[in-house]
C-alpha cells in the first residue's frame, strides 16, 4: 500500500490550489498534509495535475444508466420518461442489478467519484413478494460498490403509494413494503461495512402517506443516519400535495419531523419562499442534480437562495444522463446565470465544496471530503494538461477544474488509501465500457455483444 | 491518400444510423456511399463507432480560448467579462494570434470540428494603425486553420463604433477601419484558398452605425458570401437601439437589407415576436451558442420558435468556454426543456443537422455536411464504446451521440479526404495541449512552461 503521495498541486479548500503537496496515508486515513514541498520525496507516488478530495455523488439511481441516450426520440415530460424508466425497473434481478451497478459505479470511479449515495427503492420481486433475503437488492448494490472500489451510502427508500391517496401501480409493487413499519423492520436488517453506510429515504410525499412520514424520520433520527427525500421536482407534486393536505411538500415534511441537519432534500426545484425558509432554517441540505433537471425538464431550482437561507449544497448525477460531477458543479452556476443574467453567484471553491466535503457529510461521511490529517484517504487527480484544461495556471486552476475539466480529465482516484483508477484505467473492473454494454443490454432486453 | 473507408455505422441523415457503410473518396470529395456492407472491403480504412459528417462550428472567436476557466472568480456580467476579454485582445500580434489560433483550431479538430467560422474583428495594430499588410491578422487565422487541418470561413467583421452613437474605445481602435467603405476595401483584398472561404460580418448594431449597415450587406450580397451578425445577445443592445432608432436591432438590420438566406444572426437571444417573423420569414439563419450563452449569462434564445418561423439552425462554440459541438447540440434541447418543462423539442437527428449540414451552409460550404456522393470528404467518427456512450445500440446511436457523447469520444477526423485526427491524436499538431498552454501563456502574460 502506497503511504506517500506527491501532488503537483492540490486543492486544500481555499480559492487557489497549493503547489507541491505531500500526502501521507495509513489505514485508509490521511495522516499528514505538507504543502510547499518542491521535490517529490523518495518513494512518493506522483499525482500529476490538481489533486482534490474525492468527488461525492449524493444522489444516484444506478439503473437509470441503462436509459442513457434512449429517451429523446419522442415528445413528452418527466412522466412519460418515467414510463420508460419503469420498463427497465421491472427487468432487474439481484444478479443483473449487481452487474449493472458495478459497471455504473466503475464509470463513477473513472469520473473521480469516490463515494455515492444510492437512493434505492427496487426492494422486492417484480410482483411484489420479498426475495428469500428481503434485502437481496440492497445487498447487490452494496456488493457492486465494493466491487467497483467506491464508498456507498445505501439510502433505503420507503415507497408505499402510487401518488397521494393512490395504491401502488403494478410496476411499483416491487417498491413497496406495505407500510412504513415494515419498511423500517426490513431496513433495520441492513448492516454497514467498512466502506458502506446505511441511510434512510422518503421517496417523496407522493410515495409515503403523510401519516407514515414520521416513522421513517424517526428511524433515521434514532440511528443518527442521513434521511434523504425527493422534493418538489415537478409542480404536479406540489399541486397534488396542496390539494390533499393543504400544505406544500416541504411544509408536510417539516410537520412530520423530517427536516433537519441530517436531512437532504433532492431537487427542491419548485419552492415557495416559506419552503426555502423551512429548509434553510432547519439546516436541511439540498442536493441539486442539474444535468438530470435539464434532461427531465424539471426547471432550475433556487440553489443560491437555499444556501443563503442555511441549506448546505451537495450534488448528484441522479439519472446518469451524464456522470460528471464537475459538469453538475458548474451547471449550478451556469443555470443561475441563465435565470439572473448575471455571473459569479458561486466562487469556484464553493462548488468544489459542494462536490466534496458537503456531499460527504450529506451521505453520513463527515470525516471525508477534505485533504487534511485525519480525513479518509479518498482523493482524485484532475489533469491540467488536456486540451480542455491546457492553459490554466496555478492561479486559475480551481476555476479551470470547475468550468473546463470534465470526467474525461480524471487521471487517478484513490479510495480508502487504495488506487482504484490509475492513469485513467480502472484497476478492479478491467473493461468498464464492456461491462456497461453487457449490463445495459441485459436489462434493456438486447443480446450482449 | 486513403480512398476507401468502412464505417461500422454511419449517420446518413435519418433518425437512425446505418450499419456497414463504405465511403469512397477522391480529390477531397465523397465519390460513393454504399450502406449495408457486412465485411470491410480489402484496403478500406476501418472507422469504429458512428461516422458523421464533419461537425461545423459556425461561430468562433479563437482568442477567447485564452480566458477559459479564468473569469469566474468575481461577480459581474457580460460587460465585465468583456473587459477581461479586451485585456487579451490588446496583446495579440499576427504571430501570437497565429500560434493561439492554430492550437485552438487543433483543439476543434480533436473535437470533430472540420469547418469553423471565425468572426474576426481584430484587424489592426493595438493603437489602430494598419499593419504593413492590412489583412495580416486575418491571414494569420487563415494560416492557422490550414496548419490545424480544418476548413475556415473567415467572417471579416466590420466594427466601427463603441456603442450606438459612441466612438470606439481605446481597445476598440484596433477593430475599426474608420468607416464601412474602408472596411469593404480592406476585406476585398482577402483571397480564398481551397480550404478557406471569405465571408462578411456586421459585428452588431452597436458597432456599425445604422447608415453604414447597407454597405456591408451589399458587399456580401455582391459576392454571394455569408453575412453574419451578433444580434440581441444582451437586452442592453435592444434598449439602446430602440432609444436611438425606434427599432429593434432585427428591424434595423431588416431595413438595411442585411437579412436573408445567406445571413446568419448569432445568439438572437432577446427577440420580439416581430423579430422572429422578420428573421424566419427572410430565411435568415440563427446560430445558437448555448455554452457561451450560459457562461455569459445571456439567457436562452427562442431557437425552436425561430426554426418554426423559417430560420435554419446552426451552432457555435463562440467564446470557447467549452469546445464541444455535441454539448452545444444537446444544450439547445436541454435549455428548451428548462424553459418549457417538457421534453422532445428537437429530434436528435435535427440537432445533428444543425451541427453539420446547416452549419456548413451557414458558412458558405453548401457542398459539405452530408455523407453522400459529391459532398466534401469531411467526416468524423464518434466512439460508441467509451464509458459515456457504452450501451447504445444501433437503434439508439443518434440519441447517444447527441445526448451522451462528448468531444472526448471523437476518434477519427477526416478533412478534405485527409486524416487529421487518428484515434484521438492530431496528425499535424503533435502536442495540442502543449501548443495551447504556450499560446495561452503568451497572450495572458505568463511565462510559457
Amino acid at each position: 500500500m502506497i503511504a506517500s503521495w506527491y501532488a503537483e498541486t492540490a486543492w486544500l479548500g481555499g480559492p487557489h490550489v497549493t503547489a507541491g503537496v505531500v500526502l501521507e496515508t495509513a489505514g485508509g486515513r490521511i495522516t499528514s498534509v505538507t504543502p510547499g514541498v518542491s521535490v517529490p520525496p523518495p518513494g512518493a507516488r506522483l499525482l500529476r495535475g490538481v489533486t482534490l478530495p474525492g468527488l461525492v455523488n449524493v444522489h444516484s439511481h444506478a439503473f437509470h444508466r441503462a436509459l442513457r441516450g434512449r429517451t429523446h426520440a419522442a415528445q413528452g415530460s418527466f412522466w412519460t420518461w418515467r414510463e420508460q424508466m419503469y420498463a427497465v425497473a421491472t427487468r432487474l434481478t439481484p444478479d443483473s442489478y449487481h452487474r449493472l451497478a458495478t459497471a455504473v459505479y466503475a464509470e463513477m470511479a473513472l469520473a473521480g467519484i469516490t463515494c455515492v449515495g444510492e437512493f434505492h427503492y427496487l426492494h422486492h420481486q417484480p410482483e411484489g413478494s420479498s426475495y428469500a433475503d428481503p434485502n437481496a437488492m440492497g445487498e447487490a448494490l452494496m456488493a457492486a460498490a465494493q466491487d467497483a472500489g467506491v464508498r456507498l451510502t445505501l439510502l433505503d427508500a420507503c415507497y408505499l403509494a402510487g401518488g397521494i391517496g393512490r395504491p401502488p401501480s403494478e410496476t411499483q409493487l416491487r417498491f413497496t413494503d406495505g407500510d412504513a413499519q415494515r419498511w423500517a423492520d426490513r431496513a433495520a436488517q441492513l448492516r454497514p461495512t467498512g466502506t458502506v453506510r446505511i441511510g434512510a429515504a422518503i421517496h417523496s410525499v407522493r410515495a409515503v402517506p403523510a401519516d407514515q412520514l414520521t416513522t421513517v424520520a424517526d428511524w433515521a433520527a434514532e440511528r443518527e443516519v442521513p434521511l434523504h427525500m425527493h422534493l418538489s421536482e415537478q409542480e404536479a407534486e406540489n399541486i397534488d400535495c396542496l390539494a390533499a393536505t393543504g400544505r406544500t411538500p416541504t411544509a408536510l415534511l417539516a410537520e412530520a419531523g423530517a427536516l433537519g441537519p441530517r436531512s437532504v432534500a433532492v431537487h427542491a426545484t419548485h419552492l415557495t419562499d416559506r419552503d426555502i425558509v423551512l429548509l434553510g432554517g432547519s439546516g436541511t441540505g439540498v442536493c441539486m442534480c442539474p444535468t438530470t433537471e435539464r434532461d427531465l425538464a424539471d426547471g432550475i431550482g433556487p440553489a443560491r437562495a437555499l444556501v443563503d437561507a442555511g441549506s448546505p449544497l451537495s450534488l448528484g448525477s441522479d439519472s446518469h444522463a451524464v456522470i460528471d460531477l464537475l459538469e453538475e458543479a458548474r451547471a449550478v452556476e451556469l443555470d443561475e446565470r441563465l435565470l439572473t443574467r448575471t455571473r459569479g453567484h458561486w466562487p469556484p471553491a464553493d462548488l468544489l465544496r459542494a462536490a466534496t466535503s458537503t456531499g460527504a457529510a450529506a451521505l453520513g461521511w463527515p470525516e471525508a471530503g477534505r485533504l487534511e490529517a485525519g480525513a479518509l484517504a479518498d482523493f482524485v487527480t484532475v489533469d491540467l494538461g488536456s486540451v480542455r484544461t491546457a492553459g490554466a495556471d496555478t492561479d486559475a486552476a480551481v476555476g479551470a477544474v470547475v468550468f473546463a475539466a470534465t470526467a474525461a480529465d480524471v487521471r487517478d482516484v484513490v479510495v480508502d488509501g487504495r488506487i482504484v483508477v490509475d492513469g485513467g484505467r480502472h484497476r478492479l473492473v478491467a473493461d468498464v465500457p464492456a461491462a456497461l454494454t453487457a449490463a445495459v443490454h441485459e436489462v434493456t432486453g438486447r443480446v450482449a455483444a
